[in-house]
Formats: C-alpha cells, structure tokens, sequence
C-alpha cells in the first residue's frame, strides 16, 4: 500500500489574531489500517468552526488544548473504507470528531452514522453539525422557551443563531435577530423566517430592539457579548434565560471587556445566565441529529453552508475567513 | 377606643443616597377592628434590610414600588391581639409584611405563625427572617451545593452571609467567606466555623482567594458584584453555581459598573449565574423558617441581630445605619 493520509499539525500555539502558517505543519503519513474494534473513515469534508481558534490556546477551557504536534481537532465527515468493528461497515457515513486529515482511525465512540439520502454529506458538517447541535441543545435545554416567549438571537444570521431562531419558530416562539447590516437583516427576515431582525449598525440598537420585543425577552441566545448583551439585559422578562453560546466581542480584544455594565439586571429579573458548550451534549448528539434531520428534510429548516475546495493544504486560509467574515454560511472544507 | 396606630408612610422618592427625614411621613390614625377572615397583630419588632432602598424606588423592580401614601413596606414579628380569622388566635405570634406601623390587619395570605419558645421574637425579624430565608433558599435552591464542594461567601459577616457559611457547613461543604477587615474575618472563622476568610481590603484579594480555594470554587453565593466577582469568576469550577443575591457595589455608583470584564468564564467554564429575590420562594416561607429554626435550637446556626430602640419614629435613623456600616448583625428596630 503506497497510499498516505495527509494531515494537518499543530506546529506552533498561534499568537493573538487569526492562524499564521507556520502554526501548523502538512505531513503525509503511511496509512494505518483499523485495529481489532476499530474503523478507518475517509474524510470528505471537514468543519471550520470559530472554536477551532480556542482549542489551539493553552489556556484552560473546556477541552484540553489540541498537543503541540498533534493532529488539528476538528469535526468531519467521511465514508468508513475499512472496518473490524461491527457497528460500522464499508461504505457508511460518519460523523466524528475526526481531525484535519485525509483519513481518521476511530473506535466509534461518539461517533455518528448519518444518512447522505436525508442530506448531502457536507451538511451534516455544516448546518446539522456542530451549529446545529448547538443551537439545538443551547436554546432548547439552556434557554427553555414557551410557546409564545420572545427568543432573541444575536449574530442571527450566523452558522448557529440562523437555526437558533428557526427552532425558535418551530416551538411557537417570537424570534427576533441582531444583525449587522440590512443585507443580513433581510435574509434572516425573509430566508429564515424571523419575526423581525434589528440591525446593530444602524445606531439605534436599544430603541429598535426594545420596538421588535413589545413584551420584552424571555430567552436570549448570546453570541456576541459586550455593548449587544448590554442592550439586551435591561429588556429582559422576569427569570428570563440567557443561553450564552459566546462573546465573539471580546475574543479579539487584547484588554478585558468593561461590560456588561447592566448585570444587575440578572438580580432584578432574577435572570439565568449559563454558559454552554455542546461538547456537554456529546452522549446525545444523536439525538439532534436525528431532528434536525427530520425538520430538514420537511422543509422547516433552511440552511446554507460555504463550501470551499483545497483540502486540507488550504486549512489555515479557509479557516482564516471565520475571523475575517468571509464566508457566507457555515464554512466547510472538501477534502 | 381611642388607640391610635403610628404608622411610616413614604412621602416623596428619595434622591440617590440614604433616606432624608422628609422621605417619610410619621402619622397616627385611628386603630383599625379586623374585618371578616382578618386578624390584627400588634407588631414587636420590625425588619429594616438593604432591600428597603429598592422598595422606595420608582424604577422597575421584582416588587412594585411601594406607593407614595402608602405604608412602607417591611417584614415584622408581632402579637394577634384580635381575630376574626379562625386560623389565628389572640396570642398568636406571627410574622409577615406587616409595614413600619405599630399595628397591623392581615388576611393571614402569607403569614406564618413562629414560636416563640424556640426562639425570641426579635429573632423571627432577625437571622430567622428574611436573610436566613435568602441563605436558605439561594444557597440550597440555586447554588445547589453537593458534599465537598468549596462555596464561596462575599459578604461574609453579613446578615445572609453568615447565615449561607452555616448552611454550607452543615452540607458538608468547605465555606469560605469574603469579608471587610481582620476582625471580620476573626468573627467568620472563630465565631461562625468558616473554614477560611478572605479580606478584601488586604489588598492581595485575588492571591489570597486562590490559595483559600485549592480545588477552584463550585458554587458562589454574590452579594457583592464588581471587582469581587470579577476576582471570584476566574478561580470558578465547570459547571459552577453563581446565586446572585445582591450588587451592593453597584446600588450607590451614579455611573454604571465597569464589570464584569471576566464573564468568558461564564462560556469556557459553563456557569450558571442566576438571580435571587427570596420574594419568589413566599410560598416556601414556612419551610424555611421550620429548618433555620431547628438548626438554630440545635445550636448548628449562630444568628447575631443589632436590635435598636427607638420605635416607628426612629425609622430613618436607624434603617440608614444599613448604608453606613453602622450596625453589628442583622437590623431589628424594637416597636
């Protein structure tokens, strides 16, 4: 077998800003062939997800930092080509957290079949991964919203909020975006079916929210932080629920946030504020999966994703697009 | 009859800052004879508590502000010395929102009966009322503390503060309080069993904290806010509890607090940050009180009240010793 599996390193922990090429190192690799209970998968498509740049920090988080000449963590998609496990044969679709790489070896833990006839193999990186998951279990479990409750969702037309407020419509809610600009504004408005969408670069944020939210908030998906959270937590509804899915605001930043200076609006509502990571949701990814699966399938959940070609030799650029904007949908990688 | 009943009724809104005497308008009327289905108690002591400052307040709040004209508001402990309610007898000790007056006429909705032979009627006013309800019920229903688990105490000398150490004790957790001075701290430690204190004025706050809490902080209880919390958020464990009972840093400032700069670890650590007003558990009440009073009759919950004379008309005075400092345990003016 002369065949090799190339692979994306992580060579050197990036400074602050976006990935630098010498971050990372390509290697080609002899290709394993599955151990006793094992798979090999053939990557077709990798997912590029603003996560990516916290998981390479050595700073404390929720998972342990991606090791210094390890494969780069990252969530794929792929057909299995080899296999002694019994739960997965040749030819199936897989899920997993895979890694930046042309092949992944895996012992089907936390792993998922998915089905290329329900949707294309690249939207099960893409709107129904990890987006979809997040928004699923973020806005159902953290944020717990009633029929009739106003879900405000900020970064609305992101790769998540974009299924975040559509959820919200599925459950009977009123779901109002924050988003830059009267392009995104519209899409999410007239694509994605919200209620109502308020762009945050038109000045008047706290008066065109608070117009777009006549009985206040009940649930606010946060994605964003800073002078958006500031606006938000005065209008808030008694034990309102702020599912906190990130503060983009402040990741950039290199002094600490000044914000929120509203908090004590969490005292007053008696608001709950709770930060989530969907790796906390990892034994039941399936779970989501399935449902947005099904709402995809019956028409209730539009999704878009950017697709970029390249292979993994084009990591470090197309991933860069996350922290420059430009991508327009959630960003995945042909391998 | 011609017993009259003294009552303190809020005349105009105070300014930012403690009461003024013409804030409130002393006034005898004439004493009222319950009507069917009420009782009237003769009120002994009366609870004078930091909230107080909010009730009087036009802003938006948990409660509606108390009405200009109106009694102001306030827990009491008395005597039923007349009934018409056939659930309270004369001789009754109860306790309940009876106002700043001398009498008082109730339904009975929201009134609990307290023994005086487990504890003195101030007490009722006092670590048994509503700052041993808030520890109650933020500490066990909010902070949801297991055996083992660090809890940390801002405000630690306080009323509820002292009160939330016990409880954490008593749950077998390590409590460690935060507190202003060596002789506070003396007085968490030796007096009320915390098994570490902090002083936030050694000017070594976040060292000091760090080294109290070897295995990070599970659950908060935070009456503090701003550079407090913002030194707390860091030392947090995954899936810690924040029960925000007050933002005391923040009620005098006439500019909006600057923090918390260091929420991101309310995301990287998935914490849950939730505000507390012990007005929502009014249906529990009695519970509470059945269990701080058994714990207190087993000697497991040391309580220190500041019981002042003076009467209804001492009202001001004594209630703004609250903003001052001025007082040495929790506040009970005698009637």
């Amino acid at each position: 077998m002369t065949e090799t599996n190339r692979q994306v390193r992580l060579a050197a922990r990036p400074e602050p800003g976006p990935f630098q090429p010498d971050n990372f190192a390509l290697e080609d690799h002899a290709l394993e062939t599955p151990g006793d209970g094992q798979f090999r998968a053939k990557i077709a498509y990798v997912s590029l997800d603003p996560a990516m740049r916290g998981w390479v920090n050595a700073a404390k988080s929720y998972v342990p930092p991606v090791a210094i000449g390890d494969v780069m963590r990252a969530y794929a998609v792929g057909l299995v080509d080899a296999s002694n496990n019994p739960d997965f044969n040749v030819g199936d679709a897989v899920q997993g957290l895979f890694g930046v790489q042309q092949y992944a070896i895996s012992d089907g833990r936390n792993v998922t079949k998915v089905d290329p006839g329900q949707a294309p193999l690249e939207r099960w990186v893409g709107g129904l991964g990890m987006p979809g998951w997040t928004a699923y279990f973020g806005l159902l479990d953290v944020g717990q919203p009633k029929p009739g409750n106003t879900v405000v969702v900020s970064a609305a037309s992101g790769a998540v909020g974009s299924i975040v407020g559509q959820i919200a419509k599925i459950k009977g809610c009123r779901a109002v975006g924050i988003a830059g600009g009267a392009e995104k504004c519209r899409y999410v408005m007239d694509e994605l079916g919200f209620d109502a969408c308020v762009d945050y670069k038109s000045g008047h944020l706290a008066e065109a929210l608070a117009e777009a939210c006549p009985d206040g908030i009940d649930v606010n998906f946060e994605s964003v932080g800073g002078e958006i959270l500031d606006t938000i937590l005065p209008l808030m509804n008694v034990h309102g629920r702020i599912a906190v899915c990130g503060l983009i605001s402040s990741y950039t930043a290199n002094t600490a946030p000044t914000g929120p200076r509203n908090l004590r609006a969490v005292l007053t509502q008696r608001l709950k504020m709770q930060g989530l990571i969907v790796f906390d949701w990892r034994e039941r990814i399936g779970e989501a999966i399935a449902q947005l699966g099904a709402w995809h399938a019956e028409g209730r959940l539009k999704i878009r994703e950017d697709v970029r070609t390249g292979g993994v030799d084009a990591f470090v650029e197309t991933a860069n697009l996350l922290f420059s904007g430009g991508n327009n949908g959630k960003l995945v990688l042909k391998v």
